[in-house]
């Protein structure tokens, strides 16, 4: 270990708890909740297993009135609950963890899918409306029973298990909500001054202190505002409640605003970006202090800590990307990490109702239902045989450094290009997308590191170099690539996009082509990030850059990365024009022709147009090897699968995860179809 | 029974089996999968115990390649989940009924999103993208794969007990991918003739036949086009698949297009729309055919059935709203039937991923985990109390037409207005929503039967009022309106909110308030059906209508009840011009202002303003009677409860469950807090 490191290795005391070192899963949804109790103790305890010294469960509920259905919250109702949640605290232990669990009341802002039960909230005035439903105002019988919900709720981790009891206000959820000026008008002694909206919170502190704190380490996670924070929350507002707090609280937990700012992505916020408003809270308390920021280099760690600036590195993405991170650092192994993108996918799976998963960590939410663990690997049944990948892209070099730790005797990873990266050659170029470029620069180390994997650049196969080539095993990953006819979802071709001035995002990006200068078109029929980073590029070089999509609106699949409200801002300062609801049909010369959302005629003149509308797998080489079995048979080989956009396009992560799958499962009876997963289900 | 409607219970023969009469639920999603198997079962086994002579669980996945997660589709991928699904053939037996599974595979469209496997389809070429991802071409090994895949499901649903196994090949999933000409450009004999685009679909029924078609009745579910089928698809082209079909199938179970036609709502479609393109099946088998329409007239099916039309009366949103609809048929109840709104609550329940729900059945869903029984009630244990509700639109309505089916000697209803409804009776009058009023007409011919409840119009009930009238319970089901500050969620009030040209739904509904002639800005931050109601009278009167709205998409909400593209088209047919993104911070005599999604400054000139922006609740009165409890007492009181929007302002449906709740529970240590329910847990 690099001695500057060494206080991330220290011990520190948390109420009666002593937390191993300063590395801290924070807690964060998996989608695992108390309905995959096993799914949710296994993902769990992989963290602690990597050197995580606190590791915390989902967001937790403690009220029936409560629940986030149809996401999956934790829910903590009673003790069938806790004993589900309790096999986590369990498993943490066992590698020498502490766990913690992040005791929840959503107020207003609970969904309430499943219970149908009516919300709560200080005020309903401007109270979160969910399908067009306002809150309840809560009464003093109804802050009472919370609290002595949150109280028997308490007693019920401590009893299972736990560690570290949240009195859990951030996020702007029910204890954020009393602490708002703008969302509590109450007039009671809960609403007015800072001590009166803060009472709710402190008070709840105060009952779980007084029932669990002599057993357990009493935290709160609590918002420091940042640049758009909860309406009617200030910085020196919350720092004047964690004065108050402070002598019931033995962990603050701390973050910025609401999501989308907490949980930024790295296309909009740097490593470290909640510090301007983090590092205030150690104005206002002495007791250890958890932040987070996305923070993956040791360096900063360790001064961040140094400094007490924080006293503990917390990390929800970060430790999903690479469980083993502790460990690495205290190995000295830092260029092993696998480090966050910043890309949002566990989050975007979380917003899209699925459990989590992860672009860097295919094995993330895998652990116990595929039983895949993140560093260790079984050596492979074939490990004998010699293997070629060909396509270094995601999928293929995720399938290639997998097999290369299962042990295999030779994996030689092939590809066109002079480096690897495939589509991230060019992705990894685009404004604000450089940090998804670490799929791609982690896995060249890891190429690096691994004797029986070697990369061979600028080589075009073709199924007779396959035939050449000697390989028993053959695995084609060449990818996929934008189709140039603009043959586009439940629309037809659009006509003239053969014109000269018609290109795809690579000719842009990779071969440099441009339209004339003046206006550009740029049609999204995808809806992710490519339409958008490419109308930037062009907007950044003096284009007139129009984003064009039959979408209802720009990048919808940003949304879910909590990226859509940046992005659209982002470009409309960046000066593109978006067009919503157009589906485009004819390029011509002067411009662009299609229909609008109620089929009324459209059109835009322009020199010049991008097409973004669908890829394409390039599998010309898997048919040509497929289709002749004897020639395959004659050069000996056993074998020839396809993984990745060669099979199907999808989403970087999903690569990833095919290309791993694969390795994982090629000893298996038919490697191209995955292997069963184990569910766990309900008792008859 | 009215010896017309006879026919409907005439038994019929479906290969092996015999459908004991005409009524028939068809597969429909319930939220409820394998992952609540006695939540599905009871969900189920009401309707055969209400007369529905078949009964179908979910669309059942067959394949590992297929799920639907986050959406939940049943599964049936090896034997514990036969077990799972077992126990509702066996529920439904109970009752005489027969059991149907629809046996599914959802090709390009299967979303996968806990599997994370590749999607498969005909051609991967316009294959339906999710998350920008496409799918996999399927090849000659795929393709056997599958079908013996819906064999090896078919066997185990047989084992299990099901009555009729269907090969489902509507609503646009594999086996109508292959049949498109549009999403199958496959070169094989898969792809190209009719015959060939079809083969698919004809082995798999063959395959399926011949393994339990001994045994059970074989089902296909064929789409017969429609107005917006799915691409590629004709209804001739269907009708002739039908034909070639016909020896190997039992029953033909048809509808049109695909969703939001097929179970389109009262909104856009009238009960039978689909008759058109069903009624020509006809034309082309002679087999027993069953279809769907939203049929609640017993007199229209018994025509239908008569001229064979269809043979069998399906139904999913008919039987929803009220599982004993052919029992009341059967008895002649029929004023008793709680007829279906077609207000699509129950597929914006599982759009959004949520288990069933019904505006007008508060029992759907809850057979098991509330034990609810939909016509079943228990004698409350203070049935011998007076009860006064106060209130009667939906919530006090439900909630007094049950208490008096629990059996209270006295149960009086009262509202201010001369008539029952609340909100909905200017709700039932904006333009399309009449159906929505049969959530009052059922209640007001439950109140007409029910001799110990009475309703007293046109009395606005004060706190003095209530202690002098003599009720032991007072029930407050006040409702709430729309609020005419302009308060609208996560912004503040609007300035000149209070001018004269400004005014609430209530008063152009009610009150036939109108702003001068010109332009009006009905400004819509609920974002479901009122603004739009609102803008369609208005300009259906001469206005130059506007709906001016914060939110990306006019009528967010009304995307998951499969209206929203109708909405938006059918307003601007009528006129109305949409604004979207526009946040209105201040009304002028001259028009509005505001900004737009970026910030910048946006205005509009107007000669009137329509706010619907937030609802509050009218709880004065619930609020007074709290505050005296020596009153309360001195006037024999013992109890005051609210319900509905006077709680907090939320959907219909979910005052409607309020109501019915709080009668289920009046009993009960402490009626204003829900009574946890039963949850399926899994194993540890």
């Amino acid at each position: 270990m690099d001695p500057r490191h060494a206080v991330l290795f220290e011990p520190i005391q948390i109420g009666p708890k002593t937390l191993p070192n300063r590395f801290y899963q924070v807690p964060h949804a998996s989608g695992f909740g108390v309905e995959k109790p096993h799914t949710q103790a296994a993902f769990r305890a992989i963290k602690a297993e990597g050197g995580w010294g606190g590791v915390c469960v989902d967001y937790t509920s403690i009220s029936l009135e409560c629940e986030e259905a149809p996401a999956v919250s934790a829910l903590f109702w009673d003790d069938a609950d806790a004993q589900a949640l309790g096999i986590t605290a369990e498993a943490v232990h066992a590698h020498g963890g502490l766990a913690g669990i992040e005791l929840f009341h959503g107020g207003a802002h609970s969904e309430n899918g499943q219970s149908r039960a009516i919300r709560v909230a200080p005020t309903q005035y401007r109270s979160h409306p969910i399908w067009g439903g306002l809150a309840k105002e809560m009464d003093a019988d109804d802050i009472s029973r919370i609290q002595r919900e949150w109280v028997e709720a308490a007693v019920r981790a401590r009893d299972v298990g736990f560690d570290i009891i949240y009195v859990y206000g951030a996020h702007g959820y029910l204890l954020s909500q009393f602490f708002s000026t703008y969302l509590n008008q109450r007039t009671d002694t809960y609403g007015g001054s800072l001590e009166n909206r803060g009472r709710f919170w402190i008070e709840t502190l105060e009952a779980v202190r007084a029932a669990v704190g002599a057993d357990c380490a009493i935290a709160t996670r609590i918002p420091v505002n940042g640049r758009d924070g909860l309406p009617g929350i200030e910085t020196d507002d919350m720092l004047q409640l964690i004065s108050i707090a402070s002598p019931l609280v033995d962990l603050f937990d701390v973050n910025v605003g609401v999501w989308p700012e907490d949980s930024g992505t790295s296309r909009y916020y740097p490593e470290g970006h909640e510090r301007p408003w983090t590092d205030r809270v150690r104005e206002a308390t002495d007791k250890p202090v958890v932040g987070v920021g996305r923070y993956t280099s040791a360096d900063l760690m360790a001064e961040i800590v140094s400094t007490r600036a924080l006293d503990i590195i917390g990390a929800a993405r970060p430790a999903i990307a690479d469980p083993f991170l502790p460990t690495k650092i205290r190995e000295g192994r830092l260029d092993e990490i696998r480090e966050c993108t910043g890309s949002n996918v566990c989050i975007a799976r979380e917003e899209t109702y699925n459990h989590v998963a992860c672009i860097q960590n295919a094995t993330a939410g895998e652990e116990y239902r595929r039983g895949w663990h993140p560093e260790l690997f079984t050596k492979a049944a074939n490990a004998d045989r010699a293997v070629l990948v060909v396509g270094a892209g995601p999928a293929g070099l995720e399938c290639a450094v997998i097999l290369g730790k299962r042990g295999f005797d030779a994996v030689h990873l092939v590809d066109a290009a002079p480096e690897i990266g495939g589509r991230l050659r060019w992705v990894r170029t685009l404004p604000t997308l450089g940090d998804w470029g670490r799929v791609t620069d982690y896995r060249a180390i890891q190429l690096d590191k691994l004797d029986n994997v070697e990369f061979i650049p600028g080589r075009r196969f073709t199924a007779a170099d396959v035939l050449d080539y000697g390989a028993q095993i053959v695995i084609v990953a060449t990818g996929s690539s934008w189709r140039g006819d603009g043959v586009q979802p439940e629309h037809d071709d659009i006509e003239g996009a053969s014109l000269a001035h018609v290109m795809t995002p690579e000719q842009v990006v990779l071969e440099g082509k441009r339209p004339a200068p003046g206006s550009v078109v740029v049609y999204d029929a995808d809806g992710y990030y490519v339409g958008p980073g490419i109308a930037e590029l062009l907007a950044g070089e003096g284009y007139d850059a129009h984003l064009v999509t039959p979408f209802g609106v720009v990048s919808p699949q940003s949304d879910a990365s909590l990226e859509g409200d940046f992005l659209r801002q982002h470009l409309h300062n960046r000066g593109v024009t978006a067009h919503r609801g157009v589906t485009l049909t004819r390029v011509a010369e002067s411009g662009v022709t299609g229909f609008d959302e109620f089929g009324e005629a459209w059109s835009l003149p322009c020199t010049g147009v991008v097409l973004v509308t669908q890829q394409q797998s390039e599998d010309t080489l898997y048919r040509e090897l497929l289709a002749d079995p004897l020639a395959l048979e004659a050069a000996g080989v056993e074998a020839v699968y396809a993984i990745g956009d060669a099979v199907a396009p999808r989403p970087i992560s999903e690569a990833v995860f095919d290309g791993h799958r694969l390795a994982r499962e090629i000893d298996s009876e038919d490697p191209m179809r995955p292997t069963p997963y184990q569910r766990e289900r309900i008792s008859l």
